[in-house]
């Protein structure tokens, strides 16, 4: 896939925007209902992100912006729809970062927040900590106030089947450790924005794998494993296996790849999801400093979408 | 500090070892009974280890070891003896990692695991997962039978003393968010190691913050961040504000400029040292692929110890 850059032209705002739905599946094996409302939802949430930046708001307005609509969105797998646990309940990560100052925050196995991103920015602004999970986020989130729901408001009944059918392959292979179908689908979301002040920003949200362990944290609230955001660089979000994307310092990698190998963000996320990664890992979206916008993916696919004011304007799962 | 990088001599077993107890204060700012106690158990911790290189023993089981006992150890900010959080309880992270295979394994905020290091050493062992939080981590200790102990266990005086003392300095201040004293002390425990197969293996162990939110994750049960080994690099392990080493991904930066730049392990821990973080923010211990160690830090101090077969013995608190 080639990497847009777009035209510099003065006197048009200058802003890039990409959000992804998740990777796995190709676009051929989903019913052509479900395609058409997740292309549908995924244009929605690119028009609220590119509306923010076209007024010349921030990256990480747009970001927050975006995720929250996708969290709210029960079609993917973060916030409303968010997958269950093995333990059948929800537990959601997300973070958010700043490319600015670096600043950073992420909010693991919360179970009671409405949008998690949001958690994950209060965690980013109002604390000096980067990373708090579980109980102890639920009372930071006591303590922000923010929108709360019953955990049960993030089922539905399509993660609830595909609970019982992870469960069932589980027993009928005696493991207890199996989790997604043969054909994965990470419907993790995320966004990444550059402004028209030239601030990148990066955010990711998910309810994680289904039947995965009870307290499993996978890479979207780790920065630098799931989200990465530097002015000198790129925003980067991924989507796919966290334990790889932790164990290779995925989004991180994108940008020191840049940094030290003075790769161009097409070759650095190309050789971090093909070299570095595996078939089926998943998949990265990125934004560079220079507006380029870069979507990659190992799977068959990956629900994406991305735009900047030269008019482009793309909204995909499929090659 | 030179890199030390030990003779090639045939007959003898290639090994490598380095150990910290953490970093912050000079030594010169310590009781002399505490340096005294501080260094004799470095000196112990170190003859676990080398003990296990050399006799031909994986670097993975030297590592777990030396952690096991600096976590048993009171005078150290990990297992027995750790810090206490806001909530007047003790949460503890630790994360370990393979630098044949790049398996991994961490454990965030339990409160009964006596040895975290060896139930992170499970989790990379005995699950498909590379992190485990809170509750999900204490269910997975439940399935594993590792050790159990009360909360209470954790606590010493003088810890509690500590926190009483970071609690009026945020009451006089007006925040809630101080950490800590202003001459700040680390004392979370790590250790990396080359063994005589040519694997690395690197592990880390704290419980935070003093007067840290409850809830709050630092770097060091995360892979990427407070620890990584890479056998095509270097093993690395952490101590200080975890939340600069998790926005740098300060451990596989380390080993990303060793690969991308061609740095020797030295000038790689140099510049993320005293280059990328701040004065004060902490201090890092790396074994390289070559069996050179470095032990470096920008805080007053940093408790640390080291070894390899060609004589190279050294515990040292201070310059």
């Amino acid at each position: 896939m080639p990497a847009r850059i777009q035209g510099q032209s003065p006197g048009k705002k200058r802003f890039a925007i990409a959000l992804h739905g998740g990777a796995g599946r190709s676009a051929d094996k989903m019913k052509a209902d479900e395609t058409k409302a997740v292309e549908a939802s995924l244009g929605k949430a690119l028009d609220i992100g590119t509306k923010v930046l076209d007024a010349g708001g921030k990256s990480l307005d747009a970001v927050e912006q975006v995720i929250r609509f996708l969290e709210d969105d029960p079609l993917f797998n973060a916030g409303r729809g968010a997958v269950f646990n093995a333990a059948g309940g929800h537990e959601l990560d997300a973070s958010i970062m700043d490319g600015r100052s670096k600043a950073c925050g992420g909010v693991a196995a919360v179970r009671t927040v409405k949008n998690p991103i949001s958690l994950a920015r209060l965690v980013m602004e109002k604390t000096k900590h980067v990373l708090l999970t579980s109980d102890g986020a639920e009372q930071f989130a006591d303590e922000m106030r923010v929108e709360r729901v019953a955990n049960s408001w993030f089922s539905t009944e399509k993660r609830r089947k595909e609970l019982e059918k992870a469960r069932q392959e589980a027993a009928a292979e005696g493991k207890q450790t199996r989790h997604g179908a043969p054909d994965p689908y990470y419907g993790t979301v995320g966004c990444v924005a550059l402004d028209s002040q030239g601030n990148l920003a990066a955010g990711t949200s998910t309810g994680g794998l289904t039947n995965k362990k009870f307290g499993r944290v996978g890479d979207s609230p780790i920065v630098g494993a799931g989200t990465y955001a530097d002015n000198a660089t790129c925003a980067v979000s991924g989507t796919g296996i966290g334990e790889q994307f932790i164990r290779h310092a995925v989004a991180y990698d994108v940008s020191a790849r840049m940094t030290y190998l003075k790769q161009p963000l097409k070759e650095a996320v190309h050789d971090v999801m093909h070299k570095t990664l595996r078939p089926d890992d998943g998949g990265l979206i990125a934004v560079g400093a220079d507006g380029s916008i870069v979507m990659d993916y190992n799977t068959g696919g990956m629900a994406r979408a991305a735009a900047d004011p030269s008019g482009y304007r793309e909204v995909k799962i499929g090659r």
